[in-house]
């Protein structure tokens, strides 16, 4: 049984109360809002998982980083540090996207390796069968698709990418309107691709029965998968957008009516007046299901920054109600991300998810802020450390730069104005 | 004769134009903004500056990025960089805020240097000329801190900050309120000192008519600076802080009267969901005056990456009309920046102006962004990278990590989206 499932009967599982002490709210209130939709647990039974997490409703805002190889970068001891580095940094969930090397091996790795939940995205899987034997993607079929999505299930994978709302009628959508970048989703893409070709209906939605019938058999849960996501500000919340969340918002019903848990994923580069319509439209068109961002990206013109042009989207959108953020490194639109650009992007949507827990009021979340200004206030400099985010970067700074009286730091020195202050007030 | 006092009499100014063309707005629109005092030119006729530029109302969102010495770093060779580096950048405006070696020397080399308008606050001059002779800072008198003032006006300076709204009034709302991290100002905590030691009002308020009278005799924009900032979350938007606000309000109408031009500064550290209602109150309190904001700081939680905590806050409240944005470097409340986290600074809060202004709708910002989209969907990497904020990173990113196919990168390699979907659509 899926925790759906049990919500519907009431019944609090072992990880409904795992989710509820972590938040510290009550096993009921999780086991509610996951019976209303409002909240998963990406937890497949077949994947032990250390840390447990909810994502939705009056939860902490979630983070996921994204790992894995491709054509062009096919190491997986580096991809399984990645994972060490992202969880160390924070990451509640991650997702495998490799495209390259032995795909299975090194799902099996991340799954057995990982004590978070483990998100893949099966087309890619799929695809790459078949363009490994000089096929095009056209010559895909049905089982090759469910195949993967099976597979992956039975290895553990807790939450799966399917990108069921890239419809022809979408397409027809997307096709009337316009856009600069058309297409900047890779399973969008694909699948784009084999329906064009083929002239037929996405299986993914067609036959979306047989994929309610793997998910629910595994309880893994559903990423509804935005093909049509933006991949320009100026392409931002346009119909074929809209259209696919609207079609989503239909299946998301039809997946918890079969006792299957859903998550909806959003844009992608947004300007930054139109985020919080596009969290208020996802959340009133898809009746409250968790929302789960990649970004967003408040301009196109910063490649090597894109952490912080998504940090300020995703605080933004979290603010308005996004539960889980997909990070975004400094590598994005350039490269593979390096182990390093994994840290700085997982550490970039925290900021982001708690920025925004604080505003949401989510319980604890500025009580952090408060311990950590009492620290900088007594210039406790070891206890702000250990206080931080990241510890390694401020214990670094601090290490370069000494101050010749050990209670300030070397920016204001004896002008240190927390030091004037405390002997005057 | 002042920019105000030009304006006042429906005069044009070689700088309005100058501005005017920058902005692609008209000179009247300008010089009509200046007179109702929403909008300022930081351009102290004893300085040649080549980049001129306005900041206030219709305008884009300008960056200042702060330099400078401390006791336990004097290092001009090192400050000079900073500054040939924050330009680079695009910072608009620099301030140097030196507080160790020779600060004549050095205030004057960085205004030789530089092409943009620099900033001060002359009372840390002041300070440290009272204190480099072993004296309490309560012995400072009027003439030391308007004989600054004076120095830097005469130097050149084109903006100063005084932190005029710390009065006794202001201290009293403090000490009922209780604060957290109390004051976290270098120049409010100065005036504190002074203030309850010599049980005297500040002479900055008392005698403003005396600053007036030096900021109208070398045009030097008074930056009416927030000694009540918040320096941690739980202590924005208290008391202490809005009566100061209303306080320089009420000398900004002063000033403007006497022709003199001025900005606002504010806060510090903000939940996101108070920065609004931050900037709405300084605009209403201050009749329209550009407001200069540091960061705002969204979290205290994650010293080593204040850039982040920053550029999120820096481009909500500019979305809102923040006009000014000072940078917050990754060394924030760890130590003097080094050249590296100058420009780290300055790139993080230029993409928070950017992203502002393409929400508030200013000219021409959006298409830089649909320029680079077109680039990106050309695959045409060189393009690219001529179009980016920074070009040094992606340079050097895409050269880390050469992908098979040259005209993809690694991250998706063979499995470009836009390229499958170049072929179908």
């Amino acid at each position: 049984m899926t925790q759906l499932e049990f919500a519907k009967k009431n019944r609090i599982t072992p990880q409904m109360k795992k989710v509820a002490k972590d938040e510290g709210l009550e096993p009921e209130y999780i086991c509610e809002n996951i019976k209303k939709g409002r909240l998963v647990i990406p937890a497949n039974p077949n994947h032990r998982i250390e840390k447990v997490c909810g994502i939705g409703e009056g939860l902490r805002t979630k983070v996921n980083a994204n790992i894995g190889t491709s054509p062009d970068s096919v190491n997986i001891q580096e991809e399984l540090q990645k994972l060490k580095v992202a969880i160390a940094s924070g990451a509640d969930a991650v997702m495998d996207l490799s495209t390259g090397g032995n795909l299975i091996k090194i799902r099996r790795e991340i799954l057995k390796k990982s004590s978070v939940p483990i998100g893949t995205v099966p087309i890619y899987e799929a695809v790459c069968n078949v363009t490994k034997h000089h096929r095009s993607i056209s010559k895909m079929d049905e089982e090759d698709l469910f195949g993967a999505i099976e597979a992956h299930a039975k290895d553990g994978v807790d939450f799966v990418t399917v990108h069921c709302g890239v419809t022809l009628e979408s397409i027809g959508r997307l096709k009337k309107e316009g856009r600069i970048m058309d297409v900047v989703s890779r399973g969008g893409a694909f699948l784009i691709e084999w329906m064009l070709t083929n002239k037929r209906e996405n299986p993914l939605y067609e036959r979306f029965d047989r994929l309610l019938e793997i998910a629910r058999r595994y309880d893994v849960v559903l990423s509804l998968g935005d093909g049509m996501r933006p991949g320009a500000l100026a392409d931002a919340t346009d119909r074929a957008q809209v259209q696919e969340t609207i079609l989503l918002g239909e299946l998301a019903k039809t997946a918890q009516e079969y006792g299957v848990q859903v998550m909806i994923e959003g844009p992608g580069h947004v300007p930054i007046n139109q985020i919080e319509a596009n969290v208020i439209l996802q959340k009133r068109l898809c009746h409250g299901a968790p929302f789960y961002v990649l970004g967003p990206l408040v301009t196109d013109v910063a490649p090597g920054y894109d952490h912080i042009t998504s940090a300020i989207g995703g605080a933004i959108a979290a603010m308005a109600g996004a539960d889980f953020l997909c990070y975004v490194t400094p590598s994005e639109h350039l490269r593979l991300p390096t182990v390093a650009d994994v840290k700085e992007g997982v550490i970039a949507s925290r900021i982001a998810a708690h920025a925004a827990d604080i505003a949401k009021g989510v319980k604890g979340a500025l009580d952090w802020d408060i311990k950590m200004s009492v620290m900088r206030k007594k210039r406790d400099w070891k206890g702000q450390v250990e206080l931080a985010m990241d510890k390694e970067r401020p214990r670094e700074y601090r290490k370069a730069s000494k101050p010749s009286e050990k209670d300030v730091c070397t920016m204001c020195s004896t002008y240190c104005s927390m030091k004037a202050i405390e002997k005057m007030l």
